[in-house]
């Protein structure tokens, strides 16, 4: 034992805290008690870096809930909220981050491109988590801060070709919060928002081509939609729509269907349900495009598909495969620790590594 | 003369240039080549500052047109060409302002309320000119700026309670622009937006009972409304809707009319159409609201009233002022010499008694 330790022994070892900011969106708040899957994916990653040991702030709506220090400017998500003015608390969501960004050794971005136009003003690194392009107008913003943007992909197939990327960083879920149904029950499951991209059009004809019944749950995101191409489906043919589901009921349809239809009519960048649906042991039948084949291993946890024949054939065939594959493959690949665990060892890497330089 | 002159002696000076970085709005060019009157005060006190001496940035679109120095991100105003996304483009144009807020010993704000969001980051001040409150929902924003926003109102009226000022600054015209018209026409105008706010379908009314022809001149910024109350109206009595207006036209309009009819239904925190019509010596009848007793001299200048019926008669007793009042009033108090030389003290005083501070 020395009498005169080196004090900055700690700093050195690589389990050292770091001071982290989290930014949410505050669209929901945080985590979201219905949609928002931005929201969820901080809190999640919050709560992971609190559990070891990480100084974290979290700036988010103030009806958040957290085991982390809690900044908020907005009152309510703007969503939820009409007096919310979503344009004003972004700016003071936002600038409430970097105007603290000297207490910090990095800042996380888990919400949209607008925290990377402050991100020149301060010297702490942002790593930025691209949660999908709503739209190639949106991509000059990236390209004016690929340099210092330290982009994190949520799957290989979104990451842009103009841009680099510091890591992909796959989603991950709460695999305990999920039940392994060794035996379903009979119905088929659409679950996500009742939208053209989702598909729950095609759900819809697949389960009727395969006499299966449908079970269509989520929020009604294009009414027009739902009123054409869903609800005079319903209540025939055992099409049944039961809304927007909590984690309760969300556990009970997936774990009972036999498989999970995600036929997808965008290059989805993640798919959250379809790695819940592999942890309750429901294989998950997927158009072939996007994120899909880095979530779903074909003829092992599902299939991947090109056209609505194919999904009707993948169906019946659905019971080749064994649902314990489906469970094994989440808790090797997409649990929240791993997500966890990934994201401190990219936030200790630029914290470690980072130039004082404020250049774009 | 000294052999050693003191370094210092001209930046104590009153007129010693100021480095000033303007941000005009992006949602269309600088000057605007239609409607746009942010953009149309930014480019005059941009010329203006320029014309004083001072070394001046313009942080407009790419296609604006100033004889400061340009700083474009944007290709085109976001209301003018689909490809141009607004919420990207502002951050950017924002972001690129104060990352060179070194350069500069005053930033002018004539773009809205995002740019307070990115003032505690850097240590030169901010002057926000706040060109009215779309809503009470984004008081808020310039709440939290109070004590840092230097915010100038563009007339007494439109001062908030809640916010403290710097200086109220009217807007200036380019009197020369005008053309001082003795004698006008036979016709009443209305020009501006064809919005309820602005009062079209009262002005309609007012012209029919008075017997005169109208003309209507302006943009439609409300189609159900100029479908419904405006374009019912047209081609009967004298009714003429002539559309958006160039400069040339509006002149003529303007110096044509016996009166501009001003009938506003919204506190109107400026009028740039009533100072033109005044500088043409055409007279103007207004709602007794917003900044108009600060804009029309009752009894002098035009007629202050607070309904249709009082509106009417005060068309009556048009021929009772002097047109040459009308322009004599804005040669003393609505030029741009005069609202660029209000605005260069106050940046003079803003830029030499800053603290260092960058604490909201």
């Amino acid at each position: 034992m020395s009498a005169h330790p080196d004090p900055g022994a700690d700093a050195r070892t690589t389990g050292e805290p770091l001071r982290i900011a989290v930014i949410a969106s505050i669209a929901h708040r945080t985590p979201p008690s219905g949609y928002g899957p931005w929201e969820q994916v901080a809190s999640m990653l919050t709560e992971g870096l609190v559990g070891l040991g990480h100084d974290v702030t979290l700036f988010a709506t103030a009806d958040s809930i957290t085991s982390a220090r809690l900044h908020a400017e907005a009152p309510r998500g703007y969503e939820e909220d009409p007096g919310v003015d979503a344009k004003v608390y972004e700016g003071l969501h936002n600038a409430a981050v970097f105007e603290r960004a000297e207490e910090f050794d990095v800042i996380s971005n888990q919400f949209d491109f607008m925290p990377l136009t402050y991100s020149g003003l301060v010297a702490t690194p942002l790593v930025t988590t691209i949660h999908g392009f709503s739209s190639e107008r949106i991509l000059p913003v990236y390209r004016a801060y690929d340099r210092r943007g330290r982009y994190v992909a949520i799957s290989d197939s979104d990451r842009h070709p103009d841009l680099s990327y510091a890591a992909t960083i796959h989603h991950g879920i709460e695999v305990d919060d999920f039940t392994f149904r060794a035996r379903p029950d009979d119905h088929l499951l659409f679950l996500g928002r009742i939208h053209p991209d989702k598909g729950t059009h095609r759900a819809i004809e697949v389960a009727q081509r395969a006499g299966l019944p449908l079970v269509i749950a989520g929020v009604v995101h294009d009414q027009d939609y739902f009123r054409d191409a869903v609800r005079p489906q319903l209540g025939r043919r055992g099409i049944t729509y039961v809304g927007a589901v909590g984690p309760g009921e969300r556990d009970v349809l997936l774990g009972g269907a036999r498989a999970l239809l995600h036929l997808i009519g965008f290059d989805e960048p993640f798919g959250l349900s379809v790695v819940e649906a592999l942890a309750t042991g429901t294989p998950v039948v997927a158009f072939r495009r996007g994120s899909m084949p880095e979530l779903v291993r074909h003829g092992r946890t599902g299939f991947l598909v090109d056209d609505v024949d194919e999904a009707v054939a993948a169906v019946g065939e659905i019971d080749t495969l064994r649902r314990r594959d489906c469970r094994d493959d989440v808790e090797r690949r997409f649990t929240a620790r791993r997500m966890v665990a990934d994201y401190a060892e990219l936030f200790a890497r630029v914290a470690g590594r980072e130039p004082a330089s404020v250049s774009r």
